[in-house]
């Protein structure tokens, strides 16, 4: 795997160097950032949150596309897509997480993007501990672009793929794609749901819309607490339908698919489905997650040196 | 003013071995750490919010005290605390915001502690523009001691004097203290109303408690959004009097104190009194904003060099 090339295990005192504002390396095809993971961005179980995970996902997207000097007068759109009112959205997004980073440690964000079908872009990213190399996190997904006025999808303009293009790798998702359809819930199965979910005038992006990033946390919202106590997210398939804009409304649903034998609360791992809708019905977020006991990555890795990764 | 003798204009390919983890300045004194402004840390007007500059101020006292070899087992709590299962709980926070940073602003947070009164901790931060040397923000709060079994407010012992007391400064506040006694609102005066707030699993810290940041959030939430539409908090005083649990349900209240002649949304500052507090009755904190017209700031500006400082 062409993604395994550039790691090497470095010490502790040659990191400080390494927290500017991320690098292009590889080539030229692969951007670097390292964050250093922050007392707030941890949480009860002292490690940070799957949101916190996502914005450093995020952020070295952008920082990416801004290297590159792609970044237009828009929030990640090229120069070509803003003469065109084109923005990126996304649709589909799929994270496996093999550890959280607690307080302190420093993780390194590899990103790069390849084509996606005719008219969309894939973009992986791959998150090491920045000094085992160990793989925390590696993700996966599916843009396409939409006009900002019309908000309907657009092709991709032939000026757009002459930016972009030349940035794409040719190589297969970080991950295996979890080809598995996502269940459409009905308010006949599910088992948990939170309703009255309004965006804050803080969780508004600069477009008003909603980060997708907090749709997260609002999925999070109805899986229900007995999970969040005893498990960890291990993976997450999201497919993005419809957007979410300052006035909206939204309910969470959860159904917890599977669980292993003897009930939730015990050993074993738990899947579920969740939906995000608006409150009159139009469905915004479709989502599968999957949970593992707490700590049991931890005690399968005693005396194990990680695999390098996949 | 002392605060003034140790900064220095720096170019920016100077900053990017300064995105480190904080060190001493200024005779051992004064931590300083810089952060850069990413993109998921700014909202709709494109400027940070509040809570992530609270979260700066939080990451600095932390690591302040780890630097200085204080941290015990605790988050924030000293060797000598540990011992006696104490911990920090802040009661008063100040703070004056003169300048919002946006996305990819270098911001350089100092931080030093005083002693305030008998038993309590005073902690100041000044926050720059990393470039500039402008001042952005400047926040004042005190701490005092509270075991964490019982949960009753402790006097602080001579092992902790001893601990901390070589790290006071012996300076006045960055920030003339606003005196002014907090209202006390009242289910017949207030105007707007938030009921239901309740914390997620990821408010939580590892005290299972809810972070002192995630209060100002709730506390914004019923102010009226006209406000957060036209104008920009410009300073807050915030009195914490009770710990809210994980299985607590809270109301905000807010009620907008003065205004200028014209109404709300017309230029000029305005004044709110807010009040948290749980649904059964007792008070979690008190606050007083203020708010100062958007682009108000700015407009004063044109053409001006920045005052150093205070």
């Amino acid at each position: 795997q062409w993604m395994m090339l550039d790691w090497k295990p470095r010490r502790p005192d040659m990191l400080v160097d390494s927290f500017g504002l991320g690098r292009i390396v590889q080539d030229g095809l692969v951007f670097r950032q390292n964050f250093s993971i922050r007392s707030y961005e941890i949480g009860a179980d002292r490690t940070a949150s799957i949101e916190t995970l996502m914005n450093h996902l995020q952020e070295t997207a952008l920082n990416h596309v801004k290297t590159a000097g792609l970044l237009g007068d828009g929030f990640g759109s090229t120069p070509e897509m803003c003469k065109r009112n084109l923005i990126w959205v996304v649709t589909r997004m799929q994270v496996l997480v093999d550890r959280y980073p607690t307080w302190g440690d420093v993780v390194q964000v590899d990103t790069w993007v390849s084509s996606s079908g005719k008219n969309g872009m894939r973009r992986d990213w791959h998150v090491r501990d920045c000094i085992t190399g160990e793989t925390l996190t590696r993700a996966s997904s599916v843009w396409v672009m939409m006009n900002k006025y019309t908000r309907k999808l657009s092709k991709m303009p032939d000026e757009v793929r002459a930016e972009v293009g030349p940035y794409f790798v040719d190589t297969p998702p970080v991950i295996d794609e979890d080809g598995r359809k996502l269940a459409k819930l009905d308010d006949n199965k599910e088992e948990y749901i939170r309703k009255g979910l309004a965006p804050r005038w803080s969780d508004l992006d600069v477009n008003q819309h909603v980060n997708n990033v907090k749709y997260i946390g609002w999925i999070l919202e109805s899986a229900p607490i007995s999970i969040l106590e005893s498990h960890e997210l291990s993976g997450m398939t999201l497919e993005y339908r419809r957007e979410c804009g300052r006035d909206n409304v939204l309910q969470s649903l959860t159904t917890v698919s599977s669980a292993s034998v003897g009930g939730l609360l015990d050993y074993g791992n738990v899947e579920c489905q969740h939906l995000l809708r608006l409150e009159d019905g139009p469905e915004v977020v479709r989502a599968r997650t999957e949970w593992r006991p707490k700590h049991a990555k931890s005690f399968g890795n005693v005396g194990q040196i990680p695999a390098e990764n996949p």
